[in-house]
């Protein structure tokens, strides 16, 4: 069994340095009384290539973070009812829709004020829409308010605003290469709303069909094999169509919430492979920062600018959408929605390498992502009442 | 948050691919009453390059085998106390010394006796030496009799089976460059059975010693999260001196097996992780499988009795070590040593690009390393009373 001290062995490392440093930065913000997922995401930064250099955005790196964070929604999924989301769907809907249109104006107009092309306003509108739901459900988590009203529409908007945002994609790709392609606009439109409605209408009622034969498997651990080809079946059903892996893993975790609720072990194996991928997702949020955009005065202005934007837009958008909720409600689905995450860097990378969007533009998008998603966890945590209560 | 069908969708697929085609096969095995581990080395080979194509290997299928057998061997260490493994040791020696120089003399021999030259017969030899213990521990587990004699004595061995291959493999290294090197190779010896006796020894006393500490963390699953960041660090650790990273995570689990013995909750969510990514480990050794070697009438007489001479030298090498224990165990740890992993791929695929192993030899090992994990884990089961009973 003898390995070498080949490519492996930094692969490894890798690993363990993420992991570790996640861990222990997590601990000291819970000592801080500060939410776990901040210093989890700040370990990221400093392990990375900004600071320490002794980890790097890698091939490794992105497949731990994408199936961390499939994991880490698909164990929120487990936690939540469809039921439970139904019952908050107008107002979630609302609130997606303006969380959508807020931000994508917003960019659009702070890009053109400050004298830039349309197509690379565009874009960047585009790349302030998509909320990273994962943050935000890692600290509703921790704080063991899943099941709260504001909770609930914040994941439910969390589902149609990727939907709306990849028609958002969809429609400015479509305009930059001069071609607004309806037709491919609404086939998007069409498969993205049908999956979710379909999936989310029939997911539960396959599942508790099903239910019977998956016990008469005879492979250890039945069970949780099948949450786990439900889960990466769905996710990989839906990233093919063209919605986030995220949302898939999200429904066919709500698939089997209902049943799965007295399955003890199920819920344990789960957490136990979100405990110990989740903390890639964070720290690779961290990674992808480069602080070497602040060497100049106008990328600072400008990712000051956007962060900013960011976080207002979000707030009043989704703000507004819940205020019906009340106040405070209104308040906390306003702020679970501020955190942007790896989409936003997609669509700013894609306009890069398209020749639309610009390196120092490019930097600026990622310093919000980054700081959307380390603002919105400590400001989140104080608005419900204490821990381990539900609000 | 939405996500792009770029390469994400491709690794995604990846993933899918490989862990549903795994437990399929191995669901289909169970039901024909073979071992569940033979139907996932098959998916890997029925997937793989040489019949449907759907996946190959790459760098995600290596992280993610890597981490599952590091997860595998961990949590069979879990399941293993040290007084149980020290009290086969002088058995678990012998078994290892005749385990590594049987087909090491016998690989060499083999090979200049149809006249190949002196270095690439040296090769040849160390590719036969190491055990993949992590195929017999999965089917020791599947049959849960990790408990019984001859399983300890299997994994005894295997810890110092390791150690013997690194330095075969550092004396063989050594001599191909033209410089046997013996500082290096003391040097070598000295940190291996240095760090396997260190831990070993101080692992279960240092984890019962800073238990206290660890109950006292304020982050969630605490104790779960130092179990990994234990499991990874040794792993690591091993790795970085030269031995396999398995065998630290095998240390580790057995430095937590007498403190965590109580803790449900970690097992449990140990074996979430190990029941997730242990597949990844069988498909990743699968999709190695080349068929094209076989164009060739010589390449197929090379790689049969290549094949042949890998399972009788370990069958009656390791057999004669516990002959002791009575017939019926040394023919259980005979069979139990056979399966060759990784470590004799990497060793060939050294030769391969030193010049110094031709291609076609390079394929009959990578067929001698598949055959061997698949004739041994129906051989294995039979050889024990009948499943969840201890012999």
């Amino acid at each position: 069994m003898t390995d070498l001290p080949a490519g492996d062995a930094h692969l490894l490392l890798d690993v363990f340095l993420m992991f570790a440093a996640a861990k222990v930065l997590a601990e000291l913000f819970v000592r801080l009384k500060q939410p776990a997922v901040v210093g989890e995401l700040l370990a990221g930064i400093l392990i990375g290539p900004s600071v320490l250099g002794w980890v790097a955005p890698s091939s490794a790196s992105a497949l731990l973070s994408e199936i961390g964070v499939v994991m880490l929604m698909f164990s929120v999924g487990l936690e939540t009812k469809p039921s439970s989301i139904l019952s908050v769907g107008p107002t979630a809907f609302v609130v997606a829709v303006l969380g959508v249109v807020a931000p994508f104006v917003g960019g659009w107009w702070l890009l053109r004020a400050i004298g830039e092309p349309q197509a690379e306003s565009l874009f960047v509108g585009t790349a302030m829409v998509a909320t990273s739901v994962g943050i935000t459900a890692r600290v509703l988590t921790e704080l063991k308010v899943l099941s709260t009203r504001s909770a609930r529409v914040v994941l439910g908007a969390a589902v149609i605003d990727d939907v709306l945002g990849l028609l958002v994609l969809a429609g400015v790709s479509g305009t930059a290469r001069g071609d607004a392609g309806w037709h491919e606009l609404a086939w998007t439109a069409a498969l993205a709303i049908g999956f979710v409605v379909v999936v989310a209408a029939l997911g539960p009622w396959l599942v508790a069909r099903t239910r019977g034969q998956v016990q008469k498997l005879r492979a250890d651990n039945a069970t949780f094999v099948f949450a786990m080809l439900l889960c990466l079946g769905l996710a990989l059903a839906a990233e093919s169509i063209g919605v986030a892996a995220i949302i898939g893993a999200f429904l066919a975790g709500m698939a089997l919430a209902t049943v799965s609720e007295n399955d003890e072990v199920v819920h344990l194996q789960t957490r136990g492979v979100a405990e110990l991928l989740v903390p890639f997702f964070l720290v690779a949020i961290g990674l992808q920062l480069k602080l070497d955009v602040f060497a100049h005065a106008e990328t600072v202005y400008l990712a000051l600018g956007l962060t900013a934007l960011a976080i207002v837009a979000k707030l009043i958008g989704c703000g507004l959408g819940a205020i019906r909720l009340g106040g405070a409600d209104a308040l906390r689905v306003g702020v679970g929605m501020v955190p942007r995450g790896e989409v936003g860097i997609i669509v700013a990378q894609i306009g890069l390498s398209a020749g639309i969007v610009s390196e120092s533009l490019f930097g600026a998008v990622l310093v919000m992502v980054v700081a959307t998603t380390l603002i919105a966890p400590p400001v989140l945590r104080p608005l419900y009442p204490h821990p381990h209560v539900n609000a």
